[in-house]
């Protein structure tokens, strides 16, 4: 069997070492797969019976998209709490004011001990333009339960988060057919 | 408004070419999420109430790992097929069958027209060892229905594989708990 086999074994719960806690991980980089495999812990855990729950930030507050359907059909908490931020959006006192409220939420839910697992969806983005401070965040994951899992997703995480952060994985993108072969983004699959 | 405010357009549905077509995925690479963004794709995608399954490789025939319970739950389909391989496995010939009979089962699924998206995890593996030709895999996924999403998870994906695929992420891992700090893979969020 050669090392490369040996690796193949990461699917099984391998037998480690004792420590047991709640993890704080970022899914960031440019590819795809970091809200989507946040969803996918959720999903998994919610399989469990964990308490899950997952916050979206920028998403418009109420949107509709295939995650929140599927949420919904299961009874896992989901909410969205912005404007739908891009680059073409004009009133950015709005998106900000709604991140930082949401931000709140999250504050109150991480620190509230009814959770097992916790996503912050496209958390980085008000961290990384400054609407939210990132000393605050740290200092919020600091005082969480000690067995909840944070997963925190979105480009561009801040240093001093990665550097907090257990697990932390990038996404990359190798080939995308949108710009590649000029396919449309595409329900279920990516929304 | 910088360039990189635009990107966190991505994840809005953005207004794209024409195109639409069912895409071959691909999460590789040595981080998390490979597997567990498959599984919030067939999540989300269950929320649109389409048709998903899942197949399995390597991991036991029956095993209850989280995404199974989960699955099972809502009334997805996922099916293992497998003896737990891992580098510690002495009858390889077992494992090899399996794996080939699982394939066979798959390719039934990808053309029967019966689905909307369908996961093949851990595909890889089977692919990088050589028990399964890739050249039956390309073969089959061109015969695909026009619309079917197929992803393929697992590390050292064929370059053969890559070069077919529309979409190819690879999950790098900049931070790992378990070597860094000795913490135990945990229920839920990782099984």
């Amino acid at each position: 069997m050669t090392e490369q086999a040996a690796e193949t074994g990461e699917h099984q719960p391998v037998k480690g070492p004792r420590i047991k806690k709640g993890l704080v991980v970022v899914n960031t980089g440019n590819g795809k797969g970091k809200t989507t495999a946040a969803l996918g812990v959720l999903f998994r855990a919610w399989g469990r019976n964990m308490r899950v729950e997952m916050f979206q930030f920028l998403k418009h507050t109420g949107s509709r998209f295939g995650e929140s359907r599927a949420a919904e059909k299961v009874g896992i908490p989901m909410t969205a709490m912005g404007d739908g931020f891009t680059w073409r959006t004009k009133n950015m006192e709005s998106t900000q004011e709604l991140g930082r409220a949401q931000w709140e939420n999250c504050k109150q839910a991480i620190l509230s001990g009814e959770h097992d697992v916790i996503v912050l969806d496209e958390f980085t983005y008000p961290l990384h333009y400054g609407w939210i401070p990132v000393e605050d965040v740290i200092e919020t994951l600091k005082r969480k339960p000690h067995m909840l899992h944070v997963i925190i997703t979105g480009r561009y995480a801040p240093d001093a988060l990665v550097e907090f952060a257990d697990l932390v994985t990038e996404m990359r993108e190798i080939k995308h057919p949108y710009r590649e072969q000029g396919i449309k983004a595409q329900p279920g699959l990516e929304f």
